[in-house]
């Protein structure tokens, strides 16, 4: 087993060279007298020729056999482009079968023949699959970039604890039932927000941690149990500070994986110009097409539906679609028209189309012949241009414009998928009304400052409060979210009251941590940036299970191990703890 | 807040910049109109002085107030030879409160005038102490040049799960019950093995993970519910290339971190001859004194204790000390008696001094002139030498032995301190007879390949079965362990029929791991180094918390966060599970 080179790593120039390979039959094939093996390692596949004499060694072999193999490299008679070493062969002179193997359940050279249920159960059989085996390694890369470029920025990497306290603050805790004191509980964190702010306290001023973090949710297709944070956190800075820092991370990461070169320093826009230009607070900026505000033309109009969501307070907006009037029949505008209704609760879509200098469609009729010219001087229609209204309330023509504008850009190719456009979206509201709670809630979560100008409509005016949350927004994601923290205990003590808790019960659940504030809290900051949402975006997939080595299913099942899975009644006694359906049988 | 320059940097050529400060009031100190403030950052202390104009704006400060500050450096009049910066101060020009401190309840500047169980409870404040920020950088160091090292080497870091499924060996899981599954449960990891060897199966070759591990054991001062371990599998590998890649490891961070120079390749034992030799599996190499076999020359004694020894196939063994008759009085050496009888059941210890040419000591009179002569000239006694012998069974002589020799290597300052031996220990036994279950248990864990020459003595000789599992000893700690793992599934059901495990508890068990090994398995090996062990000898501390940020105190309990705490009813019900005392109330 004295292996001299790597499989995908031969070419051309090493003809005639002795090599000794090692590595997964990925395939086999027999020419008469010869037997040909794609040989697999974790490089490549180089193709290894058996002839006559040797034919016999691997008379046995088939896909999945381990091979370990000596012989010398040669320029092969028909070249294999599809193959990184396909200039080449080897000839083999010593052949070896280092392990055997059944036939697969799935397969390994086809991405897509198999299920994804089967291929989960065989996981470690998919995990052979070149392209995640690419994937893994890139997850790994961007890691070892992101140490290396903070450590370089003088951050420390600490480990905080996977057992620790539970804060029950949105997503629901996993706990672990301690053995020492029974019926008493850890919680896996959701993040390591408040180890991370008392290391602030504790004076290490730059913190980071790819950092493994919990939710107990119903899954969404791009959500897993357990995921990773890129977590930093700084002292003695601001937004400037901490957008600087990212934004450094993230041009290296860019760089040295996809060789993609960003832009010097990420735009910036606030929460609500945001909604306002965007529909939404993760906008992609890859094309333009923005939310525009037709309602002041509309100011005087007999027509009545637009007169009476103007009356009733609502907004008519619209989007501009340049020569896109023709690729959407009255067919495929009735499929807008359901999107809107039954995703965003939008009462209807109207349209216009400019056709031959003539303003045509669903509203062209009732609006007058004014107000069609001011619609088309204010959004400088040319031939073929389409415009989608939505007469309604402010947020739901909004929303729906938004998602309307991801349709349609995806629709008409408005999106140019080798661009990566980062955006800073801003000054987040504080709080948002919880129905079901009956209160204001912390919108980012309760450490967040609030925007020093606004510190005094806490609460005479919660929905107005703009805090210094902020997310960095990639191509329509949210790759991170973050804040600048509170650090006068004061204002925490405010912040608190403001979302109905009291100082009792915030003692009760974060108590040690509000103590950690009375001895000297520096100012400070910092983002949990979604490693798995990083790597899919440079691998360029939307399946999270492909950047995970060992993920579960939506519904929270690892089908490999099967688990979770039923314990010993000896481990639940020891625990203290019983199954409460078990009492009921 | 613009800061200039960390406080810890300034030096005697940085007089006359005008540079600005943050940090906290470390000391505060008034010299008639003078205020001397210590103003410490990450990076160490400087002196700020502000004088008679300035004097007003710190009035107030105390101890951890944060301050900001802009001023000119200055040559101090009387240097400080204790402080890096000692040779300058910083006149302050402007000075602002950034934040107030309380009094703490830990003094920050000693080190050691707070009980632990207060320091804790406040361990954001103690992580403020000096030694403590040194002790988490280099932890960080650490695991960079870990890191580095291996990725140059190819390997790749892959996470593996941390709701894991429950596979009850050696130390017990920890629990976390499923919600979406009520009844069932995930398990935290002891370590990543199973993952790893999957990994291995899966092709990447080269794998590594700074991974937490959780082990619910009744805790030792040295370890913690959660730790971490740098660990580390490789495919096409054996001994030597796992061996060369920890070295290298091993290497490259005592270099870079404490400036030490390794061997070249470390010295390699198997575990019998060490056993025989130092009487552990993890002897101290920092200096000799090994243990010699006497038995032959007392095959014939006539000294009936020795005799009946012998008689009953045990041993005669002993260590020397040179030059150390006179600092063991009668008393000291019933110390050391009382020792070898309650920590290690050996019956008695003898001794020997060469005094003035002759032999003297409490067997001196019993044993025959013939006798003393060839233990003199075996262990060529020169004056003042010490000979202590214990006559027993050989495992407890050799125990006894081997903790004498590490005692009297302390209290003889035999031992360098300045100094790092490492040593391979190899071919540890395979099996160990657990008396409680009454049956060969793996001494590694089941996965572990035996020597290859043993195979055939699995179940007629399990007790003289070695095995290529192998440990790493620096200065008398174990700082990892690993094996070769068994890769063809034949060889593992016969080690799991070894110890008693039937094919169908160990598919229950291990069913998909046991699956996975028939789809084409590589030869593979690895290990798992305790890091906080390692950081513990760079850092020289023999406290585990001194480099663990949130530790656990020996009974498991953060005290900071008051965890495990108790947590709502409603919390229980979601996951389906009872405290089972409540019932008994």
């Amino acid at each position: 087993m004295n292996r001299t080179c790597e499989n995908g790593s031969l070419r051309a120039a090493d003809a005639g060279k002795k090599v000794s390979l090692i590595g997964w039959v990925s395939k086999r094939r027999n020419l008469g007298s010869l037997v040909f093996v794609d040989l697999r390692d974790r490089s490549g596949i180089v193709q290894v020729t058996f002839d006559e004499t040797m034919a016999e060694k691997v008379k046995e072999v088939r896909s999945e056999y381990i091979l370990s193999v000596s012989g010398t490299v040669q320029l092969r008679k028909d070249p294999n482009p599809k193959l990184a070493t396909g200039e080449i062969e080897v000839l083999a002179e010593e052949g070896t079968i280092v392990n055997r193997a059944e036939t697969a359940p799935i397969t390994i050279a086809d991405d897509t023949d198999t299920n994804e249920d089967t291929r989960l159960k065989y996981r470690y059989l998919d995990l052979r699959r070149p392209v995640l085996q690419k994937n893994m390694i890139l997850r790994h890369k961007v890691c070892m970039i992101a140490r290396r470029v903070l450590d370089e920025k003088g951050f420390v990497e600490i480990e905080t604890p996977i057992l620790a306290r539970s804060t029950p603050e949105g997503a629901r805790d996993y706990l672990v039932p301690s053995r020492i004191y029974n019926g008493r509980f850890w919680a896996l964190p959701q993040s390591p927000q408040i180890y991370k702010q008392l290391l602030m306290i504790a004076g290490f001023e730059k913190y980071f941690q790819i950092a493994r973090c919990f939710r107990d949710e119903d899954l969404r297709a791009d959500r897993q149990p357990e995921f990773t944070q890129i977590d930093i956190e700084m002292s003695f800075g601001d937004e400037n500070t901490i957008f600087a820092t990212v934004e450094d991370l993230m041009k290296a990461i860019f760089k040295q994986t996809v060789g993609y070169t960003l832009e010097d320093s990420f735009v910036r826009i606030p929460y609500a110009e945001c909604i306002r230009r965007f529909g939404t607070d993760k906008p992609d900026l890859r094309f333009g097409n923005e939310i525009i505000d037709l309602s002041p033309i509309f100011k005087d109009t007999e027509f009545a539906v637009f007169k009476g969501v103007l009356d009733n307070g609502g907004v008519i907006s619209a989007l501009k679609f340049e020569n896109a009037a023709d690729k959407y029949s009255r067919k495929g505008l009735d499929k807008l028209q359901d999107f809107v209704k039954h995703g965003f609760k939008a009462k209807a879509l109207a349209y216009l189309k400019m056709e031959k200098g003539t303003l045509t469609g669903s509203v062209a009729k009732p609006l007058s012949d004014a107000e069609k010219a001011a619609v088309a001087e204010q959004l400088c229609l040319k031939d073929n241009d389409l415009v989608l209204i939505i007469a309604d309330k402010l947020k739901i023509a909004n929303t729906a414009l938004g998602a309307l504008r991801v349709r349609l850009g995806h629709e008409l190719n408005l999106i140019n998928n080798d661009e990566y456009k980062f955006l800073w979206v801003t000054e987040f509201p504080m709080f948002e009304y919880s129905e079901e709670e009956g209160r204001w809630v912390a919108a980012h979560h309760p450490f967040t400052a609030p925007v020093e100008a606004d510190v005094d409509k806490l609460f005479s005016d919660p929905e107005h409060v703009s805090s210094r949350a902020y997310d960095l927004v990639l191509n329509g994601y949210e790759l991170l979210s973050g804040s600048i923290r509170i650090h006068e205990q004061d204002l925490q003590e405010k912040v608190f009251e403001a979302i109905g808790l009291t100082m009792e019960k915030a003692k009760e659940r974060f108590g040690f941590f509000l103590d950690a504030f009375r001895y000297g809290t520096p100012p400070h900051g910092g983002v949990g940036i979604g490693l798995e949402r990083l790597v899919m975006v440079l691998a360029g997939t939307d399946n999270i299970r492909d950047v995970v080595a060992f993920p579960t299913t939506n519904s929270s099942l690892d089908l490999m191990s099967e688990s979770p899975n039923v314990v010993d009644q000896a481990q639940l006694d020891i625990l203290g703890i019983e199954i409460a359906n078990k009492n009921k049988e």
